[in-house]
């Protein structure tokens, strides 16, 4: 199976699960039902819940036993897009060339719909298995920590508050560390915890996805300045244009793609204590997401 | 000790508690702590919290066991006004006197101030105490239910929806259960969950808070068109003004309060089941709550 392949049957599991645990847009009232399902099956590339279960696979377990986690983080990340699409956030119309959730459903259930994602989130958590090393408590802690206010939504509230003036490289390496990095790499402790993974194999996938998430915040600021809209699939310059700051803007486009680089080299360093077999999956998903033209 | 000391008491208790488990408001970013605890250290008098207490207590339980789920509803509920007061809800520039959350730090810093407060409430959820019967997971699935999208978040939607129209009374009684109702009695319920209640004492709760909190909605419907402005200690008409149904509305106001003394007997009475003096708080409870001048 190629990882392209590897991907797309993992991301169907995950769109039958989330249908499963979502309450059913049938459900009262139906408006809310119907704005979270809007966001949730809006064609997100599932990466998140990818990673969540392949971080399990690797750690002996297996995508049955992760898919609370991957479905949890999934949630939890779309509750995020629908909030940051606000118009008191970055005030966005379109995501993925669909309309936003307030733009289809208003701003008031736009705002309940996320509310009511980041709830349903920690409900799935209280589904995965209890193994020897790691309990609900601990999956709880995990989630929260890392999306919330000094993590994810730390990130948020620093990119808020730094649009239109000039940040130090340390303030945005937070910024994308938050916004990115953090429940990046909660998906795949989450999946590891749930397969009882060894404190080594945690260490090394805590640095597996925080190297991988950095780097591809870094590619996605890049590719926002070097791409063409046709290969990049968006418009470009839309950061610039909104005042934000980039790594290429602060630190140079050689220096942008070096620490890119560094940091990929890094994320698959972090793998050496699997065997082959066990690491394999991991790397290729690296590739994946990191190998773009920048 | 009269229930005015015990209420003043465990909402003292309560605060320490929250400030403890909150981050502090140096920690970064720093708008985002210092909005989190504007509103929860805004005035509230703590009455999910004492209620949470209290159902311990009457199950063999105690204010330590229980602190975590206390803190974990009240942390919960303040989330919950931040939105509700957003200029998309119900547009609120004042609460308890105060300027709403938005009003001080900007709508984009209360949304994610909410955000991050419903994140740390499941979090505080994590810090309870598993015994015999229940497990996080148990604690984590009652809150994430209570106050989703079927009920808190619900009551929200049906509310937003109903502006302006007729409402026929099962759907105001549907909002009432939904925005007051549900909270209450997870509040009422995780606390005897952290004391190992047996099942007929959880039925018993439940039914004491269902009966509570629509009581208690009702009360302030009637008082909300019945009082003075000096009594009442905020505004009168304002549910009418907003164009929003209430219960002395859809069926007069000898009705609305025959139904408010109904609900007050029956919450009494549900709690028929605990020893005299297991039950004497909770009686006294429901006393200072329902009986307002109404």
């Amino acid at each position: 199976m190629t990882i392209r392949e590897y991907i797309a049957a993992t991301a169907e599991q995950v769109d039958q699960a989330l249908d499963s645990m979502l309450p059913p847009d049938t459900a009262s009232p139906a408006t809310i039902h119907q704005a979270m399902r809007y966001s949730i099956f809006a064609g997100g590339k599932r990466i998140r819940p990818v990673l969540c279960i392949a971080a399990a696979e690797a750690c002996g377990g297996n995508a049955a036993t992760a898919m609370p986690a991957a479905c949890a983080v999934e949630t939890l990340h779309t509750y995020t897009l629908i909030h940051d699409d606000l118009p008191c956030m970055d005030n966005d119309d379109l995501r993925r060339g669909k309309p936003t959730n307030h733009k289809v459903f208003g701003e008031g259930i736009a705002v309940l719909a996320g509310d009511a994602l980041l709830t349903e989130a920690f409900a799935m958590l209280a589904r995965l298995p209890e193994n020897a090393s790691y309990s609900v408590a601990d999956y709880v802690r995990e989630l929260a920590e890392a999306t919330g206010s000094r993590q994810l939504i730390g990130g948020q509230v620093l990119d808020l508050e730094g649009e239109g003036r000039q940040l130090t490289i340390e303030e945005l390496r937070a910024i994308h560390n938050g916004k990115t990095s953090a429940l990046l790499t909660a998906a795949i402790r989450l999946g590891a915890m749930s397969a009882a993974a060894a404190s080594e194999q945690l260490a090394a996938l805590t640095a597996y996805g925080q190297n991988l998430g950095l780097a591809f915040q870094i590619i996605d600021d890049i590719l926002d300045i070097t791409s063409t809209p046709e290969t990049l699939g968006k418009s470009i310059g839309k950061d610039e244009q909104a005042g934000k700051a980039t790594y290429p803007a602060l630190v140079g486009i050689d220096h942008a793609r070096q620490e890119a680089r560094d940091l990929t080299v890094a994320a698959c360093k972090a793998l050496d204590i699997f065997p082959e077999q066990q690491r394999t999956r991991l790397l290729a998903l690296n590739d994946y997401l990191l190998n773009r033209n920048y």
